[in-house]
């Protein structure tokens, strides 16, 4: 996501540790100790601005959510969103995807969500995508056993290749969608891209993979 | 494939049995004997008019090629294409493919191809799809070893279901499109449904689906 640069993203980030884990390997082991209850704990990895996480969170209080985004100058939008909102069940995290081992136990997080990912189109970034198989491993370092990712785009290029990336690392496609907005899939929860790209036209994609 | 009645197709198949093979158990693991050249076999089912298989075997000419197809109504159409065509490496079978067990040895087919199968759009019909489990056992019985499946269909529900199903199945999905005329995928025979439905703008979904 471009976005403009914003020098006071990373101390506003500072200013607010009950949202924003600070140092999140402390954690490690225990995160149901950083939110009001011990319940389920899924993750989304490229959180945005918030939109998702933040709704879902409102939608399903029994589940503990972490928002997770590299971008502090985008991270910082998905943080007003939860202080105006006061969830108890939603915290965020400006760190990089390719450190997960580092801040979560094995089956410590119970699902995976990948919304709109960068789609790296070029063959020679495809190590980048976020369902390339090294990430496939990260996420299964720190899943349940049979563990799911969900997973949504409007990208074409990005979703061929992660049913067959998914398919190869040998996960189970339960659910796919060719057109989410048209399909009987109930309780969508829409990120701010897939507003604007389904208002353009494109189609969404989703589909669910669970590892075995 | 809804046609008028031909009650002359019947006799019409058995008219040409160089081209429609009237007893295919007899030919049951010398299936080679059956062409003039001894080479891999790949064979279609559901091959309606015969445009793509004919076009295959004609693009192909080191592949040996049989049509199948339990509408004698159809075929006829398949067997006049064959006719004025020549073609020495493709021949029809009208018969249904539940009983392909019994006209195949194991490992005596190299490769499945299935082309806008019928969607069987009511889940209370799913097990007459020819993508559904008992259909996917039954290719494995007479296919060689990781034998693949090619799949086309321009019907949604029918590619969703698919992609699940063969992944259930364990299969490994070895290519994707979500777009076939679009893609970069070359020699591509279109079947007549093909032609008339992406003339109406559907797009052709494909994939590639291996036993493992």
């Amino acid at each position: 996501m471009r976005q403009r640069n914003k020098p006071w993203a990373k101390e506003k980030l500072a200013d607010y540790p009950q949202y924003v884990i600070g140092s999140p390997d402390q954690w490690k082991g225990k995160w149901h100790e950083v939110f009001e209850k011990k319940q389920p704990l899924h993750i989304e990895i490229g959180t945005g601005k918030g939109r998702f996480i933040s709704g879902m969170a409102k939608a399903n209080p029994m589940i503990n959510y972490i928002g997770i985004e590299l971008q502090d100058s985008v991270i910082v939008t998905a943080l007003d969103r939860i202080i105006e909102e006061e969830l108890p069940n939603v915290k965020l995290m400006n760190v990089d995807a390719n450190n997960l081992p580092t801040f979560f136990e094995k089956g410590e997080v119970d699902r995976v969500y990948l919304n709109f990912s960068d789609p790296w189109p070029k063959t020679r970034h495809a190590k980048r995508r976020l369902t390339y198989k090294t990430f496939l491993e990260i996420y299964e370092d720190i899943l349940v056993d049979q563990g799911e990712i969900h997973f949504k785009t409007d990208n074409q290029g990005l979703f061929e290749y992660s049913l067959t990336s998914f398919s190869e690392y040998g996960m189970l496609l339960k659910y796919v969608s060719l057109d989410l907005h048209t399909s009987n899939f109930e309780g969508n929860i829409m990120t701010e891209y897939e507003e604007k790209f389904s208002n353009k036209g494109n189609r969404i994609y989703r589909c669910e993979a669970q590892y075995r």
